[in-house]
């Protein structure tokens, strides 16, 4: 059985990881990226956890890395995403393949869940999976048959910036009134500081709104509502066989997904039916899609 | 060189064509629909039609039939769609195959002309093109890598019902605010009627707004505004690597276009690009698209 390794660099913590081709995780380790000390010495511990990988498991075909955007996943170049301070234009793939002489792949860290999701998650069994994570951001990536499908220039996924309400919320580079904007964690929480004077974020909404306050369920129930509409306008458009919601906001609790798959199917055509489900890898999800960009 | 049998069942007009499976046509023939007549002598008027050109072309291997929708893609019948009235859960492609013995394929309207632009026109040499048919509504059809992707249940393309303007304006059976609603040539006739009054629908509008008449532009920028809505959202869902825009609004000036690429790139994210090109085929994406569900 193939293995190769999955890399999940996140802003918090670097785990690597090795997998096998049916995705079953075989061994992990993990240190805190710790972004200050800089990309050089952040790829130095990569390359000593694949080395110190390769002599244990001697077969490693291949490495595969899912990061925070923007990346071109074609050059493996990370250009500067705002989740790893100091990062600028680093040619990740070129000085890790350079040093452990195995290919190497890079991905945004969404399509990476993505994929994970998709093909070794709750998506397993489904021709069409479109993930979305809805957490402090709203991202997401399309797998057709078990192939990430990243669009023709990497933005396949980039719903967080689609037009849910024209002219509306405007935050950070996004357009006025993108999904990000008005249905994100950071949305919840920005409108209970405005609505509500809380500070603390989407939780303390939603802890709000577990105790039965109203104007907390309120706001949670228009951002639902706005990514209902978001849902409903991928499947006009693509109509995916599942929808697979992950991310941290999802976590706040059961109910979620049952009363946002009500809201889509009010949009839908009378009869129209779309699955959706909850993603079931949790934190793995980014060591074992980054691994799956490695299977041959 | 495989050849096989396109047939365009319009409202209008049954066109039906013989096409070889490089996309070129080689004979077509055809009829008014009259649809009072009924489904039956229509399909009469098929049948005739595929049996003399299998007389004259004997190696035809295969039926391909658009029509428009509602209808059932899996099982070749067509439900009950306002275009085609009297037409009432018929299985077409069962009735054509028993009487020609030859496999039958039956897709709705807006997929048919997607693949035909996408692999016969204005999409040759695009791995993933979305098509949009701008027109008294609004559809469409995605294709990847020459294949149709007509979604789970087959409602891809359906992007006249996606949600551009929440709680906006309400039309027929769709939801209020969608795509169709706010930005087709019906919408904009409808406009037209409301703002200034006149009838003749959106092609009175145009003719105003080419004299210079400031309110009529302004309603065709509108529709704009949202059609470049929809495009921008299907492009940070899927990315395709090409648009094609058909349909009667899109006859109406060369300039709308350029227009529309513009107001498209103001919404996408700095440096992201998409291309955008004018349907080729006309009148025979019909036709060649329905010939190209045949081939094997």
């Amino acid at each position: 059985m193939q293995q190769v390794i999955g890399i999940d660099l996140g802003g918090t913590n670097l785990r690597v990881a090795v997998v096998n081709e049916d995705g079953t995780l075989v061994k992990e380790t993990s240190t805190p990226t710790d972004s200050d000390r800089g990309p050089e010495a952040i790829i130095e511990d990569m390359i000593r956890f694949i080395t110190d990988f390769q002599v244990e498991f001697p077969g490693i075909t291949g490495v595969g890395i899912g990061s925070p955007g923007p990346l071109d996943a074609e050059t493996g170049v990370i250009l500067n995403p705002p989740n790893l301070p100091g990062w600028k234009h680093v040619p990740l793939t070129k000085q890790i393949r350079e040093a452990v002489n195995l290919p190497v792949f890079l991905e945004n860290d969404a399509n990476v869940a993505a994929l994970a999701e998709a093909t070794s998650g709750a998506g397993v069994g489904h021709e069409s999976v479109y993930y979305i994570t809805w957490s402090t951001g709203i991202g997401g990536g399309f797998v057709l048959k078990g192939k990430l499908q990243p669009g023709s220039a990497g933005y396949a996924g980039e719903i967080g910036n689609m037009i849910v309400q024209p002219g509306g919320t405007q935050y950070a580079t996004l357009n006025p009134g993108a999904l990000e904007a008005v249905a994100s964690g950071t949305a919840i929480g920005l409108e209970g500081k405005r609505q509500l004077g809380i500070d603390g974020g989407a939780e303390v909404v939603f802890n709000l709104a577990n105790k039965g306050n109203t104007e907390a369920k309120r706001i949670i129930d228009d951002a639902m509502d706005y990514l209902a509409i978001g849902i409903a306008n991928i499947t006009f458009a693509l109509d995916p066989s599942l929808f697979i919601l992950g991310g941290g906001v999802m976590q706040a609790g059961d109910e979620l997904l049952t009363s946002l798959h009500e809201k889509v199917h009010s949009i839908l055509y009378e009869g129209q039916k779309v699955e959706m489900k909850k993603a079931t890898l949790g934190g793995k999800a980014g060591v074992i899609g980054a691994a799956q960009l490695a299977l041959a």
